[in-house]
C-alpha cells in the first residue's frame, strides 16, 4: 500500500508445505502473512493424491479464497504464491503457481525473483516451437525443465544453470517438492517444520503464522528435494558468498520476520541507532513515517535520548474501496493515508525518520504536512543510503531517471523536499545494522545504493523483462 | 476489531458540517477517520436546499459509500454517523442519522451516547400513541422534540431536559444545525472550522482528515446553533464539572485526536510513564500489545530506561473476508490477528504493556503466546486501573459477571492469565496522565474503574436499554 | 423489466403464512414467484414466538435473501412483501413489511395499493405530533391503527374506515394475522391452504409455487383474522360490487395466476380471440411481443386461422449487470431486450399483437424493428382499449400528458408508431374476455381506459401521493 | 439452465469481427446473444494495433464484463468465446479465447467442437517436449499450428489435417483472422457483414443482436481468411456432404437463429406438425415445456386443431443466487423452475410436448406435476427420435448408461415417466422438419439418435477427451 506511494515494490512471496493433511488451508494462512509481498494475485496448487489441482485469482488472498471450500483442495502437499504485478502482466494467466498438466504428470512452479536472461531464453524456446502463454519468467523455467526431460533434480539443475538472475523457486510434481535459491542467495527462502511436515517460505513470519518453527535458510545455489522419504539437499551451482537483498531489511519484509538469521525489526532499530550516531541533531522529538520506519525511529530515539512521539498517523481503514479525494479536495486539505498530529508536532523541532527516498514526492508531501501542522524545524533522517540505481533482481523500483538520489545531491534533495536538514545512513552504517556475524550473514546486496551488482549476465547488466 | 477481542466497544461517532459545497463528501472523509468508533453501519444526511436526503447502510464507511455518487448528495450542509451496534439492534433501520420527513419539514439526528431513562420515555411515548420504528435512543429524543412542537432551540432544550444520560447530539433541520452535549460532558464533541464552514465531530482526527482546524470543545450542557447567520450558543442545563470518559483516552479514541484539549497519544504515553514509576520491574525489554497499547509501552520504556521492542505483530490484512482458523488449526498454532516475534522474545524477561483487561481471555492468550515464543519472564503492566463496573454512558462493556476485575483480586488475575507479575496503574496515576490542568480538564469519569457514577437517574442507576 | 419500457408498473405483492414451521422460507419462495410485482425491494417479518423479527433489503428477492440463514428467521408465522418503488421513495426505509416494535408488542404491515387521502391523513397525524419515517401510505395506516389503541379487529377496522383508495393489507401482531381488501376489491388478494397452514397472497401463483391450494378470494370490504383458533371473517365496510383491476389481466399478473377466479393466460387468450373477431385483417402471420402478449397472440391466431410465429425474441440474459448499448451503438443496430427474427418476418404481412400502448415509444421501436427485418405489412392489434387516464389505485402509469391514447386518435397513433393499420380491443371485448360469470366476477375497473373511477374521495379524484 | 436439468449441454459459441472500431464492445453483445451456448466462462481478445490483448473470466458474459472499460480494449479486430465447461475443466485457464504471446507475434484461438484424437495428439506433443497449460483441445491445435511454423493459411491447414472431429475455429493473429469448419460441417459457423466489417459467429442471432446481416455459411472443410485486403477462401480438406448437428435445431440453438439456412423456430414448429401427423391423440389441450418446446407445441396444436395452452410456466427470476428448495420442501410441494397452471390443466386431457428425453427424470417430474395439477390424461409427445447414443462431436450428453432411450423401449419409458401414452418423432419426421432443400441443407447428423456417426477416427469411435 505504502508501496504505491513509494515506488518500491516487492515482487512476490512463495510458500510450500509437504506432509500435512490441511496443506491447502495452511498455505492460505501462510500466504496471508506474506500479503505485503504481493497484493495483486494469489494462488494455491495442491496435490490431491491423484492430481495437481489449483485455485488462483486476482486480488488479495482473502478475496481470492473467500468462497473456496478447502475440502475441495484436499491433499497433504501444497504450493502457494502471492504476486505483485508489473504494469504489463496483470492478467490472471500470470498469477502463480503456474500449473502444467501433462499425460506423464503435472508440475507447478512458484517463483520470487527476476531472470536477467529471460528474454533471450524465451526467444530461443519460441524459435524451437514452444508456445508460452504468460509473460512471466516462471514459464521460461518450466519449459527449460521440460526440455531437459522429466521433472527431476537433474532436469531442474540443468534448467537452473541456464538462467541468470536472482530467484527463489518452489517446484512441485506428483512425488516431490523442490526448492532452489540463486547462487548469490539474493532473495530470501527459509525452511521450517510443523510437526513432521516440511514448510518452505519466503519469510519466516509465515512459519509463526501457522505455528511452524524455523529450521534453516536455503543456501545459495542449493536445491532442496522433499518427498515422503524426507528432505535431501544437493548443489546445482558453486556456492557464492551470500548477498541478501538489503531492501528486504530496509523496507520490504515484515518486522517480525528473520531474514538470513537477522530479525528485521531489530535490524531496522539498529539502522536508526547507527543513523543517530552518524547524524545527530538538536531537536525535540523523533517521529517515524508509519509503518515501515517506526522501528528505525524508535532506535534513533533510544540512541539520541530524544523522545519518540507518534506524530504521523496512518489510517488503518483505507482499502480498495476507499474513494480517493479529488485533487480539489486534496488541495483543500483532505488527507489520504497519513495524517499529522498537530498537538504533538506544533512548535517542535522534529526529527522525521523514513526508511528510504525513491522519487522524493512522498517525502516532500510529508514534510509539508508537518510544516502545516506547526513543526518549527524538520530534520529528515533516512535509515538507508540514497537509492541511485535500478534493481535487476526482482524489486520493482522506479527507473534511474525518476530516482531522486541518482540525479541530485543530498543538499539539493534537502531543498526539493523542503526539510531543514537531511542525512542518509552510510553504506557502512547499513551494513553494520544488518550483518552481525560475517560467518553467518556474509554480506548484503546493496546494488541499488552502491551500483555494485553481484550478478551479471556475460559481464553485462541487462534491462529486465518481466519478473516473478 | 481488537474491540471484539476485548469486549469494550465504542458506541458511535457523529459528524456535521455547515457551509461547504462538498458537504457530503467531506462528511464521508470525516466519518472515515472515525471508523474505529463504529464499524457496523454508516450514514449521511445532506440538506440539498430543497429537502433533507440521506444514504446509509450496514458495514464500513467505504462499503456503504462505494457506489455513491456524491453529485446525488449535493448540498452545503450534512450530518453523518458511524455506528457500533449492540446485539439487539443490528438492523438497517437503526443506522443513523435517523431521518424524519414531515409535511412541515425534515429533521435528522445523529447521536453518540446512552440515555438511562430511554425505556421509561419510550413507554410514555407509546402510551400516548407514538409509534417507534427503531430500538435506538435517538428516536426517543426525536419524538420528544416533535412533541414539544417545531424543531427549535426551545423544543430541543425541552426535550434534552427530559433525558438522563451521557450524550452528544447533532440535529439537522432545513435552516439550522444543532449540537448538544450532556450536562457532565461525558462524551466528546468538538467544533472546528474549514474556511467559513463550521464542522462538528466526535473526535478531532476528523478535522485533521479534512484539513479543518480545531476551534473549541462543546461545553457540558451547551446547545450550539449553526445557521447561515453563524454560530450561537445557549445553555439548556446548568454546567456541571466536566467528566470526560477516561476510556476515550485509555482505549477508544484515535491517538492523534485531542480529547478535551489533551492529545490521546500523549496521555497514553504518560500512562506508561506513570505505570513505570509505580510498578517498575527488572526486565530486558518492553513490548506493547498493538495497536492501542503502543503509546503506553513507549512511555514505560522511556521512563524505565528499558528498550522498547516490537515483540508482538498485528496482521494488517485481517478483514471481513478473512477465513477464521478452525479450533483445530488454532490448537495446531495457527495465529489470527496477533503474532509474537520469536527472535525478539526468546530468552527475554518481557514487560508486556496492555491498556486494560476486560474478561482476561485475550491477556491469557497473549501471555501464552509469548511463553511459547520463549519469553523467560512475563510481567504484565496495565496502563489503567482494573475495570470493575459496567458503563451506563454509552460504552458497551461486558457485564459485571464477565469483568475479571470485578470478580478476582490482582493476585488471582495474575494466576489466571499466567503472567509472572501483574500490576495496574492506580486511579491517581491515570488521572495524572490525563488531567494536566484542572481549570481546563476539570475531571474524568472513571466510573467503570471506581464505581463513582457522575450521572444517576433519580439517584438510581438503571440498566441501560439500547444506546447510540 | 419490460415494465420500464412500457411505463406501467405493478406496485407490490404481499404474502402471509400462519402455522407452518418453515414460514420464512416458504415466504421467500412465495415472494419469489411474485417477483414481477416488484423488483426494487423485498422483506420478510417472522414471528419467532418471542418477537417479530425481520429481514429486508433493496433489490431482487434472490439478492436480498442470498446470505440469509432461515434458521435465524425461525417461527411458524411470517409476512412478506415485494416492492416496486416510485421515484421519490427508493430508500431502504420504505421497503416492507414495515415493522413497528413497542413495549406492548410488535406490528408488521405489508401493503399493495394506493390511498387517495394519504396526504391529508399524514398532515393530520403530523399535526398531532406523530413522526413518520417513511414516505409510504403503509405507515399512515399503522399510525391510524395505533391511534385507535391496540392492534385488534376493531382498531384495524376503524383505521380502514379512515382511508380511501384501493388496497390489500396483511397485518401481523404477536397473536394474530389480519388480511383486508378495499370495499371495491380493486386489488387482488387470495386465501390458500398448505396442510393446516393458512396462506394469503396477492397472486395464486404463489400458492402453486409452494404447493398450497387455492381456497377462496378475500372479499371486498372483508377483514380476515387468522390465529391459532383458525380463520374468522368480519366486514369493515359494506361490500361494493367487486371492481377487479383490468390491468391485472391485461399486463400485470403472471399468466398462471387466477385473479378473482379467472385464469390470466385464459383471459389474455380470449382477449386475442375477441380482438380477432373485432378487427381481423388479411395477413400471413401473427406475432406477439414477449412475454406478456404471447397469450393474446396465440388466441388471435387460433381465432383468425393465421399461423402464430415467434417473430420477436426476448433475450433472457439481460439483467442488472447488462451493459446498455450507447446511443451510437443502438443507431448502428445493436439490439437490447427484443430482437426480430428476420427469416420469419421477411416478406410477410405481420399481425403484431401487443397488450397495451402507454407512451407509444416502445410500439414505434418494435414496428421499426419489424420493418427493418423485412416485414411487408405491419398490422398492430392491441389486446385492450386505449389507456387514456391515470390510475389512482396503485398502478404507476405515465401521466396523462404522456399517455399517447389520451392525446391522439387511433389514426394519429397509427401514423406515429408507423404501422399500416392499428386497432384496439373494445371495452366490451375486454370485459367479455375477463368476466365469464357475472355472479362471480361482477365487474372490472377499467378506469384507466374509460375514465369511470369506481372510488372517489369526497366525490373528487385526488392526485396520488406515494402508494404501496 | 434447463440444460442442467436435461443433461444436454451445448459446448461453446465463437464470435469474431474484423474492421469495426467498436470491435470489443460488439463482441460483448454478440457473445451475450449466444449466452445459452455456454454459461461458465467468457472472453474477448482484441487486436489493439500493437498487440493482442484479452479479458476473460468465469461466469456469465454480463458478470465477466461488468467492470470492463471497453476503452481499455480498443482495436478494430476482436475474437470472443462463451464456454460450457465439463466437470474436469472448470478452471479459468480453460476459458477461451486462448491467447499465446510470442516474440514473433501473438495468436488467439476460439473453438466450438470436439477433437476425437486430442488425447493422442497431446501425448505426441508432450513427448516432443511441449508443455500444455490447459486441458482443452484448443491448445492442442495451437501447438500443432506453431509446430508447422508461422501462423498462416498453410500452417493452419496442415494442423487441421492432423485433427479428427467436429469443430468450428476462429483464429486471430496480428494481420489476419481465420475461420475454419470441419469437413462434415457438423458445427454451425456463419459469416455476416456490418457495414464494411466482417463478422463470424456460431449463431446468426449474434448478427441480429448487433445489426449485422447474414452473408453465408462457412462451408465444410473451408478455411476463411480475413485481412485488410478483404476475405478469401481456401479449402483445407475435400468437402464432405454437410452433416449439421440435428440437436442444434431440436434443442440447442436459439429459435431466432438460422442454422445452415433453416430457421430454428420454424424447424421446431415443423417438428411439432410432423409429430401431430405421426402420433395424433384425442385430447383437450396442447402444452409445451418451456422454453425450448414451445415452438413444437404450437406446431402440434396448429396441425392437430387442438388449442395450445400455457399449462406450464417457467420462473424467469430463478438465477444463480436462487436458494434451491431442500428435499423436504420439494416433497411438500415447493416448485423450482417450472410450475403447472392448475386452472388450465385441471380435468383436461393434455398433450405434453417436449423436445427430447435424456435421462427421463425431468419428464417424470413434469408428468407428475401435471397429474397433481389435475390432468385427466397425459400424452407425452417428443419432437425428436429417442437419444440412444453418446455424442463425440461437442455436445455434452449423459453417458449411454444414463440415456433412458438407450436402455428402455418406448413402452417401458411410458411406464417410467408415468404418462398415459408416449410417442417420439420418427427419424424421417425430424429430417423432413429440418432439411427443406437437399441441395442446400444436404443432411443432418443424427448420430445420437441413429448411431450412424459421420466422422470416425481410423474407422473407430474414441471416447472423447475434453472438448471445446
Amino acid at each position: 500500500m505504502l508501496a504505491e506511494i513509494k515506488g518500491i515494490n516487492e515482487e512476490c512471496g512463495v510458500f510450500g508445505i509437504w506432509g500435512h493433511e490441511k496443506a491447502a488451508e495452511l498455505t492460505y494462512y501462510g500466504l496471508h502473512s506474506m500479503q505485503h509481498r504481493g497484493q495483486e494475485g494469489a494462488g494455491v496448487v495442491v496435490n490431491t493424491g491423484s492430481e495437481l489441482k489449483g485455485h488462483k485469482g486476482l486480488g488479495l488472498v482473502n478475496d481470492v479464497f473467500k468462497r473456496v471450500k478447502f475440502d475441495d483442495l484436499e491433499g497433504s502437499v501444497a504450493v502457494g504464491h502471492v504476486r505483485y504485478a508489473t504494469q504489463g502482466g496483470r492478467g490472471i494467466e500470470n498469477v502463480q503457481p503456474l500449473l502444467f498438466q501433462s499425460q506423464t504428470g503435472g508440475m507447478a512452479l512458484a517463483h520470487n525473483g527476476n531472470l536477467m536472461n529471460a528474454h533471450e531464453l524465451r526467444g530461443e524456446l519460441e524459435g524451437e516451437g514452444s508456445i508460452l502463454q504468460t509473460s512471466s519468467d516462471t514459464e521460461v523455467l518450466a519449459h527449460l525443465i521440460k526440455r531437459s526431460g522429466e521433472v527431476t533434480e537433474d532436469s531442474i539443475a540443468r534448467a537452473l544453470n541456464r538462467v541468470v538472475g536472482a530467484y527463489a523457486y518452489i517446484i512441485l510434481q506428483e512425488d516431490k517438492m523442490f526448492a532452489a535459491l540463486d547462487p548469490s542467495g539474493i532473495r530470501p527462502l527459509s525452511i521450517g517444520r510443523l510437526g513432521d511436515a516440511y514448510v518452505i517460505a519466503s519469510e519466516t513470519c509465515a512459519f509463526d503464522q501457522i505455528g511452524a518453527t524455523f529450521e534453516r535458510e536455503v543456501l545459495p545455489g542449493e536445491l532442496i528435494t522433499i518427498s515422503d522419504e524426507g528432505m535431501t539437499s544437493t548443489r546445482f551451482a558453486p556456492r557464492d558468498k551470500r548477498r541478501m537483498c538489503a531492501m528486504e531489511y530496509v523496507y520490504l519484509s515484515r518486522p517480525d520476520s528473520d531474514v538470513n538469521y537477522v530479525n528485521v525489526h531489530a535490524s531496522r532499530k539498529q539502522m536508526g541507532k547507527e543513523l543517530a550516531k552518524e547524524s545527530s541533531v538538536d531537536a525535540d522529538i523523533v517521529v517515524g513515517v508509519p509503518d515501515s520506519s517506526i522501528s528505525a525511529a524508535i532506535g534513533y530515539a533510544e540512541e539520541s535520548g530524544l523522545p519518540y512521539e507518534m506524530g504521523i498517523i496512518k489510517n488503518r481503514y483505507v482499502g480498495r474501496t476507499f474513494i480517493q479525494p479529488s485533487q480539489e479536495l486534496r488541495e483543500l486539505g483532505v488527507k489520504m493515508k497519513l495524517s499529522p498530529v498537530r498537538s504533538i508536532i506544533e512548535g517542535k523541532r522534529v526529527v522525521m525518520i523514513d526508511d528510504s527516498i525513491v522519487r522524493g514526492t512522498t517525502s516532500r508531501r510529508i514534510v509539508q504536512m508537518l510544516r502545516e501542522a506547526g513543526a518549527k524545524e524538520i530534520h529528515v533522517r533516512i535509515a538507508s543510503p540514497a537509492i541511485q540505481n535500478p534493481c535487476y533482481y526482482g524489486i520493482d523500483m522506479s527507473t534511474k531517471k525518476e530516482l531522486i538520489g541518482a540525479n541530485y545531491s543530498v543538499d539539493e534533495i534537502n531543498g526539493i523536499i523542503g526539510s531543514d536538514t537531511l542525512a542518509y545512513l552510510s553504506e557502512k552504517g547499513l551494513e553494520k545494522a544488518i550483518v552481525k556475524d560475517k560467518t553467518i550473514n556474509q554480506g548484503v546486496c546493496m546494488a541499488c545504493m552502491t551500483g555494485k551488482y553481484p550478478v551479471k549476465q556475460d559481464g553485462e547488466l541487462e534491462i529486465h523483462y518481466t519478473s516473478c
